[in-house]
Formats: structure tokens, C-alpha cells, sequence
């Protein structure tokens, strides 16, 4: 299903070469304002063009359907779409038969019965991730003062990240990469024990971006090298603050007013400039396959705005859903 | 909330030192074969006494409440309860006014206002995975011939997981690990493209087992130090079947009929046998810490039959959910 | 399946003739005062025994798993189990070739394939809703000061409802009855747009009690007969007071801070002291079915505090969902 | 929230005078053929411009934003919009002040801080039903062989129609009606016990269209003055035939394969050509208060097209639930 969230809830659509992409968010509150200026700053993070990305230009302006009114939320679902232009749909025609290696044709086709909408992955389009970034917008708004930041931190293995995508276009090759996302002035108590863990929910809406392999929090898989003596964040204040952030700011499943930090792990483009080995589905021999198209070298320079969205996402989600327990108390029951 | 799944649904509940714990399982389809005898296995596993795992030997007898008559599941949910005994309460009382680090105890009874359960990490014990596991032998059985396997592949940074469990031992510290799982006989088309990927949905439940840091797939955090022209894996039959298997069994969200790979990272036990120094929230000093109680000192040792019955829970789902599409092929629409 | 509510959420499982039944209540906050004691007078309100009701005596004796703590809510998941006594299956393993009409004898042998727990009913069995009225004790408290209360309007078509079920009894037959349920203190602002409104959301949980046939809010029926100028309710008082309140409570699908009020209709009592022709399924020939068992003549009679705590539970979950609005604003959005 | 539905699945958006309205239908199996052309029929039916509806003609063009590819569906989300057009919004923004008796104008305000968009009812307008009406279309040829058909068979207290609705509009007044639907064709199964009963989940839905106030099932209301003995239908065939039909083809919850027979209450439309007395919110007086706009003297000859695409929705969604249990028998666990 192409829904996410309990309160504050997110359904996306969308083709890569159809008629256009959108997203629906449901649950956001009356009375926040939003205006179009507000999106201008995180689409040019996410849009392509600088170097080491698609020369692809995609139209990224948006068309605010329904729920704001007089530039502020009036508490019914906002639908926002955005219109697909530039597609250069012949690219993709002939690849039908040789499904490109690390994508989604082979099992689109599959799981579809071949009705799938094949032109530049079709449903499957980091085009969608556009519709997640203009919720983003919404929800970190939504969420301040909690601050949501996330950074390129290696890119091919390397930490100077320009040289690197430098090697990777001289090379016609694709680049990985790791992206680091803290999430600062966080209160003490989002998220549930077990099922709806702060890393349950986070990771589920993380692992919806095309191309990341791994995520982890706070430690992560240093974790698994480390002694319990050392891992233990000492509790060094009566709210809560910890002298070391070996778990992320994270126990038990539930924030613990330290700084939330996770890491995820990009991998490289599957697209390059260079000739692959395929199977052909209609001779059902291997082939060389070029892909022509135009592609991103290092895909992991346009995600970080895209997980600053999904955790925002996330996060505006628990902070309306923990409002009623602290509500609750109130009434002094 | 404490359920998770869209069709094959599951409801966990209990507390460590209360009645009792269980689980309800929605959405088991009528006419599967599940008799006693084939929770023992599985229960075994997860059990403690053996070298590395905590002495405490809790009552692991499922009471069956419902859903299946017979030896048969009728279609109505499966509830399974489970008593508690072997419960040493006074263990923990004190701890209330110094929370244990790394402990939920502190996020807890911010969040739950003081009223929580806080007797042996109350609804956050571990002692609540016994209901997971007793689904997974169900889900185990509905998903066949799928067969997941998950293994401690490493231990304390050491393959040498004998040695290397000894030496905390000695050291009266814990150490955490890693763990692989593996599922083999995979069909093509499980999960959806973006939210319910297989990697989000797997992720989400993964990460509700206590104690997981972090979870990557296939190549997983290796994939952001590769090449495009690497990490591609070349498809080399008209069944999917590719030659190198760095995505670790998934494309753009959807199972590629190649063998499901992921690993998790466990944490070292927060409880060690070392006194450590926490905030005394009463005085709002620090202070000196000694859990006395009954520990692991390698909780990883136990968590492969929790893996793999988080995993098989989430397979079935998604198995059940992909029948429609099939199906509706069949009608030939 | 098996569950309702988005916040304040219930799971059923069990059947009438199994081990036992129960119920589990997730997202009820920490801290509300619960006792064993509170739920005798509802109990006993569903209790058969009296005169037009079946003499089983169930053991109504709740057996509280989790999730209450020194008889105050944890905020944890709330499992309340009952077992089975008295039951007597030889009444109906004879059915199974002739089954009862009105019953769900035959629908359930089809949908699940012969594997159901055909003994009195099983899943499908009105002892389920003993879960439901232990949920509704609890979401009584919770919805404080907002007060549901239900009476037996009509039975057999009669105002007289003692003389109408003494004619039932005399005839050996059964009969039907209706309901009206109305709650005070109502504040402005339950319910949504569409599919969440207050009628939709209430409306499907009362369907699930069994043997109801209709629902209807406010004029119900009767507004298909009355001029617009009749229908309207005038707004009098600035907190929203009507002069009449044909709309029930309800404006749009939102409660507008008059009391609510909805009837339902229920029908007799599927089964009779009088032989009825049904099907043989074996035989593929009309038989004479004489149901033995001990049969409610008015279930009706039995309805109206499971119907009250149908609909406390879902105004609990409207009342938790409906703070966060409230809460938002408090923040001077 | 703005969704409904378990796997076939529709979330609409829009408000009666912002940029539009429209609706994303999740979970629609690939592979079904679905033309511009399908919408007229169900379009014109709906279409208001017929005596006793609104003069008002709005624009029903759809634009099919996504998932359908080749006019056959893909698998993916399909989203489609309609442009608002002919909006006087002059005639709306005046009645702040004074909310028009039997609208939401009051609850919206309290519910939306006064931020909601109060243009012609904003979001709670009967022009979403649109969007539904195009969901209809598509969920009718999912379910073939199964048939829909609803009508209204009773205005104003009277089986003729047209006179009934001639001297509403003489006397410048409103009036309400009653529609029966009707589904053939039906299987066997569809539905659950208790919180997902065929009459659960669809008068969940039905409830959702604007001006509904009751539903009955079968016989209905009627069951509360009918016995035992006559309200049993009694089986006549091993299909599960019976001889009447008073349970309206379900027992237990589930449709028993007999016609699926409900019945609805639309109540009179609240804007009339009359004046009417309501509280002033700025003098805290009351006032007169005539409403200028376009009215329907009978809003119940548009229900029923709306209905039948409510109905149609749900069963779509019960047939691809059902899928699930057909398919794990034939695998002949």
C-alpha cells in the first residue's frame, strides 16, 4: 500500500512518465501556515543538476489541490501534485526485453503481469520522492522546535566527497554513500515499546527511499564490538541527559531527550555509462546492455533532503500521536 | 500499538513479573496443522540456562486459548497465553529511583507518567518475544517451502563466539553480535514498492526485537564503498536468478527470487555483573549501581529463533497479501 | 479481522465452546484507576438467568492478564481473558449436516473450509461480547463525564415489554426488539469528514454485535419523511444548543455538543423451542431441525449494556484522537 | 481520516470551491481495463441539472493523474482529480456569522479553529462524492459477475417520486427519501465475524455519504416486531438458497450467497428557499437567516449512484480479502 502513518499520514502516486506524481497528507492540524515559498528551499536540495547528478530537469512546482486555504492548513487532507514534463520516454522502450540489472523492470513485470507502467520505473521513480520532500516541508514545520539535519558523510568510501565523485565521472562509473540524519531539541517519550519503536517506524519509512541498504542508530554495528560496560550512556541529569549517545537517543524503543542519530547506507546508481551483461527475455540468452538515459553518478547527493522528509514524516506523526498521553494526565486522572 | 501486520496480524501483550504475557495472531487462514509438540523446538532455542544466557528458567508452557481445534486453526485468531513464574520481584523496586543505563526504566516513567509496570522492565521485557516466537512457528508453517534460518555469525567482534562469550564471562561485562538471516525459496513479487517494501516492512518488525541497533541487506553498508559496475547483479536466467546477490534478494522493494539476506546488530546487555554510576533521581546525585538480578552475558546468543520468527511473521503476510494479485491474473482479467 | 479502534483499540478472540475467550485493549493511557470490583454491575446486566433470557450460566469471572498494576492502567496493552464452563457440546456436534437457520452455521463452514470450531457457534458465538463489555468498563471511565446509557424501547413490536416477552414464552417462540442509546455531556467536535464520521465509525461497531439488523441517528428513518424546514435543528445558544435534535448529535459527521442518540433493531432469536424445516447437506433433503440447547427468547433484552460499551469504546477513541487537535492549537499554531 | 479500506483502498481529498477534488484508489490488482468512456454513465447519473436537483453544473472531467497506463490498470496507486469551476464564493462567505441550521458550518469551525475552508461547505461537500462516484466504476468491474443496482423508492413519505418532489418545490421546502440496494450475484464468504461483518464494514461507508441517517439490513427494522419462527430463512438448497430472504444474504456476518439487500435514510436537504431562525455568533442574537445559493429539493434522486459506487468499494475490497482463504485451500494445507 502506498500509505503511510497513523495521524499525520502520507499516501503517495505517481508515474515517472505518466501524467504526473503527488501525495495526499492526512491528519495535519488546522491553523499551521504553510505557503509556496515555503517548498522553494528543500526541491532545490532534491533537484538534480549540480554536478554528480542527473542533467535530468524535472518541473518541480507544485499544485497545491486542497487544505490550505488563505496560505493556512484548514485541517482536511492537503493534496499536492506536481506534473511530469522532460521524458524522454523512447529511452526506455526497448529495455522491455533486457531488464536492467539492479532495477525494478524484472520484478515489476513479474509481480504486475507486464501492466506495469515501464517508462523510467514507472511507480518505482526516485520522481516520487518529490511528493515525500514537499511533506517534509509540512511536517518539520510541524514538528519545530524539534530540528531535523542530515549530511553526506562519505560518498565511494571517502570522506572528501567531491574528489571522489570527481573519480567515479572520469571513471563512467556510480558512487554509494552514508548519510548521517540528527534530529536535535527531541523530547523524552515518542514512540512505543516493541512494534512502534522509534527505529521500527523510522527505519520502515527510511527503507521507502530507492537505494538504501542499511540503517542504524546511534552505535549501530559498532554496537555488536562493544562491551556492555563501555556501550551504557550514563544518565548525568534529572532530564535524562546522557554523558555518551552510544544508543542513538533511543532506549527501549522511546526517545530519551538526547539527540536521535542514525546513518543510512546509499548504494551506488545502478545506471552508469558503462556496458552490462543481461539476460535478454525474449532470446533468453545474455546480452550487452547499454543504458542510454541520463543518470546521477552518486544518487546518495540528493537523499539526504529526502531523509530529513521521511523522519520528519515520522516525527510529526508521534509528536501528534504522544500528545494524548501527556493530555490525559492533565485532566489529572 | 502493539500489533503489526495487515492481514497475518499479530497483538502481543504482558508484562515480565505480572500474570503473564501473549499474543493474539489474526488472519491465520483455516485448515493449517498446528499441534503442541511444535512450539518445542523453537522455545528450546530461545530458552536461557545455557553458557552466555541468564540462569532465570521462566515457564515457556502455551496455554492455547483459541482458534484452533482439533490440532487444526479454524480461521478465528489464535490467542496463546503464557503464565510467569519463577519471578523475583525485589530485585527490582529499588531501581525505581536510579535507572538502570541503557535500560528503559528512565523513558518509561517519563512516558508513562509512573504508573508503568516497572518490575523487571515491566512491558518492555524481553520476556515478551516468547509470543513472537510462538506466531513464528505458526507463520513458519504457513510459509512453506520458504524456510528462513538465522545464524550468530559473530560474537564480541570475534568468530570465535565460544571463546569469545568465556571471556566476558571473566570479565563479568556482556557483549553483543551479529546475526545473519537467510531465507531460501523465494518467490518473485513479495512487497510493494515504496512503503511496503520488503525491506521496510521487515525492518520495522526487526526492529521492534529488543536490543537490534542496526539491519542491513545484502551488501548492506559495504554497498556505499562500491562500484555501480560492481554491485549490479547481472541476471542470468529467465527465472531472475542472478549471479552475484549484493541485493541481498530485493529490487526496488520487491523480492527477486534469489535467497533474502539481511543482518542485524545486537547490542552488549545493559545489565552486567560491574557496578556502574547513574543519576539518583531522588537525591539528583550521581550514584553507584549494582543489578544484582540474573543476566545475560550474551543476549545475541538467544535472539537467531527471534529473528527468524519476526521474519516468518512478516513473510506470511506478505504471502497472504500477493494470493489476490495472483489470483486475480487467474480470472484473466 | 479481529480488531477495531485507531487509538483506543480492542482485539477479540475466543469461541463459546473453546478453552475460553478474551480481549485485548490496546492505547488505553497509563494512570486511569481500574478495579476488579468495576465490572460487576455490567456483568451482571449482560448475565443471562433472567426471565426471557437463556438459563447457561457462563462464569463471567475476568481474569486480567496485563496491563493493570496496584489496579491502575500502565499504559501498557490491557488483556482481560474469561474461561469456558458449563458448556454442553453435545447440542450441536449433530448439527453439522442440518444447519440451524439464522445461524451462521452454514456461512462458516463454507468460508473456513469445514475447519471451524462449529461448537455453539464458535467465533461467531455472543459470548464474545462479554470481552467487548469488560472494554466498554473501561472506556466508560475514561469518557468521563460523557455518559452512555441504552434501554429496550420496544420488543415483539410492544411498549409493554415484560407482557411481550411472557406471550414469547408461552408461544415457544422468540422476538425482536429495539433500542435507543443516548449520551450526555457530549462535547463539540468528535468525528470526521467522510469515512471517520461519528455514524460511520460508531455504526461499525455496533453491526458487530450480533443480531442487529439497523441503525439509526437522530429522525433516522423518519427524516425520509419530513420537510427540510421540519428537519432542521435551530441553533439557539452560542455553545451550539438546538431547539430540537433530529440530527441526533451529529452535524457533517461531527458531534455538535447535543446528546447523541441512535436506536437499533434487533432481531429474535435465531433459535426456538418450535421444529423448523432446514436443509440436510448430507442428505441434499428438507428435514424437520429441532434445537435442543437453552435459547434466549429476547436477546434484545441481553443488548443494551453490550451496546453501551460498544459505544463507549469508540467515543474513547474519538475523545483520545480529538486532543490532539485541541493540543495543537493550545500551542498557538 | 480521509482513507477507507483494507486492500482496495480510496482516499479522497478536495473542499466544494478550492482548486479541486479528487481521490487516490490504492490496491486495484493490475491488469484491469478501465476507459475515459467507463465514467460517463455513473457521471451523468450523479450529475445534478434534473428537476428537484441543484441548477448548479460543475465540471466532471476527470484527469486521470496515475495508474493507468494504456487504459488498463498498472498496479500502482490510481489518483484522479476534477477541477472546481462555476463556484460563486460571494454566496458563502456572509453565513460565518450565522451557521446554516442542519450544516457543519458550526461543528467545522469549533473542530478547525475557524481555519477550515467554509466556501460551500468546504471539504464536507457532497462534491467529494464525486470522486467515489469515479472509484465506483472502477470497483463495479472488479467485482464482476457481481451487480450493484440501487434506487430510490420512496421521496417524501411517497412511492410517486415525481409528485412528491413537484409540490416540494412549490412550497419552496426539501425533502428526504429512502433507497434500496441490491446485490446479485453474490458469492458465498465474503466478510468476518464481529468487527469486519459485511453490515459493519459497509454501513461504515455508506455513513460516509453526506444526508444518510439510517441503514437496515433484510428485514430491518421490521426484525424488532417480527418472531423467531417467521424470520428464519429457511435453506432450501446445498448453494445455501433460501426460501425468504428477511437476513438480507447474511448470517453471522457473512454473505451467505442469497441478494445482499440493505436499505438507506437520506434525509431532507438542509438548505431550503425558505428562511429560517439561527444564532448570530457576532451579536450572540438570533436572526434570520435565508440561504441564496442553488439548493436540491431532493438530494436523495443523486444518492443512489453514489451508493451503489459506497457498495461497489466494499465489496472489491472483501473480494480481494477473500482471494486470500480460496487460495491457501486449493494449495490443500
Amino acid at each position: 500500500m502506498n500509505s503511510f502513518g497513523k495521524i499525520f499520514r502520507v499516501t503517495i502516486f505517481g508515474e515517472s512518465h505518466g501524467n504526473g506524481i503527488g501525495i495526499v497528507i492526512d491528519g495535519c492540524p488546522a491553523g499551521l501556515p504553510v505557503q509556496f515559498s515555503d517548498f522553494t528551499e528543500d526541491f532545490n536540495r532534491r533537484r538534480s543538476g549540480a554536478k554528480g547528478t542527473t542533467p535530468r530537469k524535472e518541473s518541480d512546482i507544485p499544485k497545491i489541490v486542497s487544505g490550505i486555504f488563505n496560505d493556512i492548513t484548514t485541517g482536511a487532507p492537503i493534496a499536492v501534485t506536481f506534473e511530469n514534463s522532460n521524458t524522454r520516454s523512447r529511452d526506455y522502450a526497448a529495455l522491455r526485453e533486457t531488464p536492467r540489472p539492479g532495477h525494478a523492470d524484472f520484478v515489476a513485470t513479474k509481480k504486475f503481469g507486464g501492466f506495469e507502467d515501464y517508462r523510467g520505473g514507472g511507480h518505482f521513480s526516485g520522481r516520487l520522492t518529490l511528493g515525500l520532500v514537499a511533506a517534509g516541508v509540512i511536517a518539520k514545520k510541524l514538528i519545530h522546535p524539534l530540528r531535523v539535519e542530515a549530511k553526506l558523510i562519505e560518498a565511494g568510501g571517502s570522506h572528501d566527497i567531491e574528489k571522489a565523485v570527481d573519480k567515479a565521472i572520469e571513471e563512467r562509473d556510480s558512487i554509494g554513500g552514508i548519510i548521517e540524519c540528527r534530529i536535535t531539541n527531541m523530547p523524552v517519550g515518542l514512540g512505543e515499546p516493541f512494534f512502534d519503536s522509534v527505529e521500527a517506524v523510522l527505519s520502515h519509512m527510511v527503507f521507502s527511499i530507492p537505494a538504501i541498504k542499511g540503517i542504524e542508530f546511534g552505535s549501530g554495528f559498532n554496537a555488536a564490538r562493544m562491551k556492555g560496560s563501555e556501550h551504557n550512556d550514563k544518565i548525568i541529569s534529572v532530564e535524562g541527559k546522557t554523558s555518551t549517545n552510544y544508543a542513538g537517543g533511543i532506549n527501549g524503543g522511546i526517545s530519551n531527550g538526547n539527540d536521535l542519530v542514525f546513518r543510512v547506507a546509499v548504494k551506488p546508481t545502478s545506471s552508469t555509462h558503462q556496458a552490462q551483461k543481461t539476460m535478454n527475455f525474449k532470446t533468453g540468452k545474455m546480452t550487452d546492455l547499454e543504458i542510454e538515459g541520463r543518470h546521477d553518478t552518486c544518487i546518495a547527493l540528493r537523499v539526504p533532503v529526502v531523509l530529513e522528509a521521511a523522519t520528519a514524516i515520522v516525527l510529526a506523526d508521534f509528536m501528534l500521536q504522544s500528545q494524548n498521553i501527556e493530555r490525559i494526565f492533565k485532566r489529572g486522572m
